[in-house]
């Protein structure tokens, strides 16, 4: 693959307007994960403005980790205007297997082609159809588990799945790579995920899915490599976390980077 | 009362998956506190879904912090989810004299039998039909002044009833405990009592209900008063409490616990 | 103008119950934000309870955030709550131009006269019909492009309306001033300007609008250079910066605040 710093450059450059429709948990952390990237992220939810706001972005994600009728409405128009304007969008299946409500607006979803799906193992068992075993938000399922059911979603939607773990695996259905950054702190934080998944949203604005997916993570998990070394604890491993990123240079994400072809 | 410890490790040892309805200023500090202290928390509150995942929960918790109409269906369905599953719920009664809307919240909850209720002593004596000065989220009543309202509202509800401040109080109705842990400093950051609801959660799933909340109590306060070492304001405190909670062994809370019969 | 160190004085002592309405990115950060500058802040933004609770706050404030049309008739039933208790209230007008849903209710809040309004150099030209380029939240253009529109729209509103930035314009459309307060730093943190309107409804409690606000943005700005000595990046600032409003004196501010007529 292409120089993962090449693509944190361009990102940079570009400065991506971001718009994010995620949940609760996530709002803060995952604007101010953005920022610290270089991107601009916007919380912009309802269907009253969600699909006229997704033209104007560069770059749209769709988290459905606290669900309601309402906000899938704007998910859904959210998703529709993205597609209309031609602007990529990334899909963050929360505990999609964990009810039916959850099956069901993930299955909405897949069917508007996200550009991109980033789960865990046990949400990309399920969205694509196979027993999974999640525990609310947390995977049961090891990220090998989940490679072939990645690998036939991506075949059958057109998307680039990322499934994310101690090791991620991302594939377009042909090609496919394994991200080896990353530290065991990064699950002890709530919504890295979901804040992940914006980041993967201003990597993909104006790049190759695949490889900017790819360098997206490669550079999300190195900053979790640094923060560690001043850790004393997760709530002091997230502000590192942030700052790592902030600091990070498209030189510092091309050594760091550990990158293979799967 | 046995030792304070135990209970941590079994609650470490189980994970417990705890489903928090909580407010949007407690969603995301409320997750990494429960992540910290060992437990697996999952934000699920729409009508659409809650009850269904009750069922699947270990415990319940439910905080009417920033409530609407959409919200009380969500948690009154909750806890009548939990109560078919036989799964412990916790009431966090914010604010609940503060407005004719919260009062009626307030009762239409209790009716569903919590198994414990924390708050504040201005929330307890509100919950209890006294009279209560609040402002706002904050108490303006000493808790030594609702330990008998406390008292009453255990025997009538049927609930473990734990008034929170510089000294805690704990009671069945029957027997009673006080907590001397904690620090001033706890009060200035936001959401903390909310997330303390959370904790009491996770400890009782699967254990008796009067130790478990004090060793929760005593658990929380305790992280307070390590954190208190590192801080320089409240920001730096929260951190330095989340890392703590994280640290905490089972023989730190035994030996640090400051636990005793009322 | 007056010592600000007065108005910090005067915040502090009377700790203000001030009721917040804002948007979910924003929740967690103002609500830490207020308790450290020593007031009290309460979310409450439901048209069940959102003017009642207006009537026994000390200051309301209003942001636009993350609207949907509930959150809207909350914030109107407050704002016109607050009239008729003659307590001030705090526009934040966030994104206003972005989308027509946002135009829309940018106008219906600014009839219900707000006594302060705060905002980026695109939100307060957008607010007073002139050409804005923001880009979502953040503007796109500088304060003194701003500062005619400022003027314009004090006298035609009568708020006292504050332009926001690298160095602050505040106005009632007859005096004006400047505050060189700040640092780079504080727009790479997420709803610091949110949790900022926080700040100045604390400070205009009882107090003279015009000069309260200025003595709220020097306060603000002067934490956030005290803040970027110890900062390793935008989250450490984060936590230096709410430690630092903490310890800040009224000595402090008073012969930190750089403001001056314009």
């Amino acid at each position: 693959m292409d120089d993962g710093g090449a693509y944190l450059a361009t990102m940079r450059r570009t400065a991506p307007l971001v718009q994010c429709i995620t949940n609760f948990v996530a709002m803060n952390v995952m604007a101010n994960v953005l920022l610290a990237a270089g991107a601009s992220p916007a919380m912009v939810h309802d269907p009253e403005e969600a699909a006229e706001f997704a033209a104007i972005a560069q770059a749209l994600t769709i988290n459905i980790g606290t669900p309601d009728p309402r906000w899938v409405e704007g998910m859904l128009a959210a998703a529709e205007g993205a597609a209309r304007a031609g602007v990529p969008w990334v899909l963050d299946p929360v505990a999609v297997g964990a009810t039916a409500f959850r099956r069901d607006i993930g299955a909405r979803l897949l069917a508007l082609r996200p550009g991109v799906i980033r789960g865990n193992a046990s949400e990309i068992l399920a969205l694509a159809g196979a027993a999974a075993r999640g525990k609310g938000a947390d995977s049961a399922d090891p990220v090998a588990a989940a490679e072939d059911a990645a690998r036939r979603l991506a075949q059958t939607s057109g998307a680039v799945v990322a499934v994310t773990g101690p090791v991620d695996y991302v594939t377009d259905g042909a090609r496919a790579f394994r991200i080896a950054n990353g530290h065991p702190l990064m699950p002890k934080v709530t919504a890295l995920g979901c804040s992940l998944t914006g980041v993967v949203g201003a990597f993909v604005a104006g790049q190759p899915r695949l490889e900017a997916t790819v360098a997206a993570l490669a550079c999300f998990g190195l900053a979790g490599e640094i923060a560690a070394r001043a850790a004393r604890g997760p709530a002091s491993f997230q502000t590192a976390f942030i700052d790592a990123l902030h600091a990070m240079t498209p030189d510092d994400l091309t050594l760091g980077a550990r990158v293979e072809a799967a």
